[in-house]
């Protein structure tokens, strides 16, 4: 039951610890791999070759695209003022919010405990450290951290090797 | 077994997912819906018509009224400084500390991956940001952020249409 | 499952939710707590008599000394650049990275829904504030709190009887 019938799984992705995930709705794609307490929701996308680590959520509206990591408890958000109730004070239920985007652009890596506000893109390439709160858009590339995340870095001058992205457009199916 | 029978469940409680649970001792009230991966110790109470979402912790001494969102990864705490062990080199047992209380009064909404440090007031309507870290009392209505929170708006100027409170009292019980 | 047969239980070890853990490849030490939802992976040490609170993540590398109160939430790290794949495209694999150590001295805490950046020594009897992204290393005693972590106080003044750490030689065993 924690892994729903909806949800659409690709090819050899791994699941270590099926009894100990909530997935519903979404779509996993090909060799990624989910952690343990990891949540995932409906209506939102896991690329090829991602690792979601565990006890981070994935809220509906976030896509995920390929070759991206995410690390320990991460936590998405899909909406800037959320509430429990409507104004007539019943329970809020999906007619009553509208969900606000996220993206996150293939080989970028958000850090462990990191908190991702809704409707951000987050750059190809791009490491948001752990324990950041990221508030707004981040480019390609950069090196985001604190709260609110600020560009500290460039991921380019930091590898060894610069990543041959041309190399791995086959991955990214672009 | 992780809903033990020591929890006091109001009516049409909606908890998903009960083998990905921990709630024990506490007090749950009417229409609240609880996410997976939430633990909820005792002596704690959750009103009526609240949302706890998925990978949050309430611990002893935490008073949720009606009426509030508590967002993903949500983490309470009860003591300023913790310890596992006593100054004799034994383990701390429950004799060994005392709770310092929160509060979340109603229709306060908590952001995802927030911290509340013990022995504070979250105001009546108030909404804390995502991954803020709450270390003092939250006026009612304010909006915080950042770490440590900090006031940066007020929820009644945000919403379109202010909040009828005096249409919710009968929900709130006041 | 979820405790695998390849860890190390010291005596006495307490694990109220054995279907709600993750541990592998790991030595937990006497009479140490280990609550719900926590993951603890392979080649880390947690010492004895140790509180290791819910929602928590012990990643590869890090060892926990003996007396160690880690909050809930609480995530390490051990990679400061962490990626999915490989510069080749392929999902990365233990021979692709390094870990960097991490180790927690005895008699320390952590606050909930701390981050601890991989590579530092959180020092004896430190504090680390709830909420702290720790990326430097904790003097001894240090209380630190914020993002960065940052030194606000010291232990030694703030409990009313300081800890008589000669009394403990026994329980740290050295």
């Amino acid at each position: 039951m924690p892994i729903s019938d909806t949800v659409r799984l690709g090819d050899k992705v791994a699941i270590p610890h099926p009894s100990l995930v909530n997935l519903y709705g979404c779509t996993i794609g090909d060799e990624s791999k989910i952690g343990a307490f990891v949540e995932i929701q409906k209506n939102s996308v896991v690329g090829t070759r991602c690792k979601i680590s565990s006890h981070t959520f994935v809220c509906e509206g976030v896509v995920i695209e390929d070759g991206v990591f995410i690390g320990h408890g991460v936590m998405f958000t899909n909406d800037r003022y959320p509430r429990a109730t409507t104004l007539d004070g019943g329970l809020q239920t999906e007619v009553d919010w509208s969900v606000e985007g996220t993206r996150v652009k293939r080989f970028a890596s958000i850090g462990s405990n990191a908190t991702v506000v809704s409707g951000v893109t987050i750059g190809e390439g791009a490491l948001v450290g752990a324990g950041a709160v990221v508030t707004r858009d981040v480019p390609d590339h950069a090196i985001v951290a604190g709260v609110p995340a600020r560009i500290i870095g460039d991921m380019r001058q930091r590898v060894e090797e610069p990543v041959p992205y041309e190399l791995l457009g086959d991955l990214a199916g672009t």
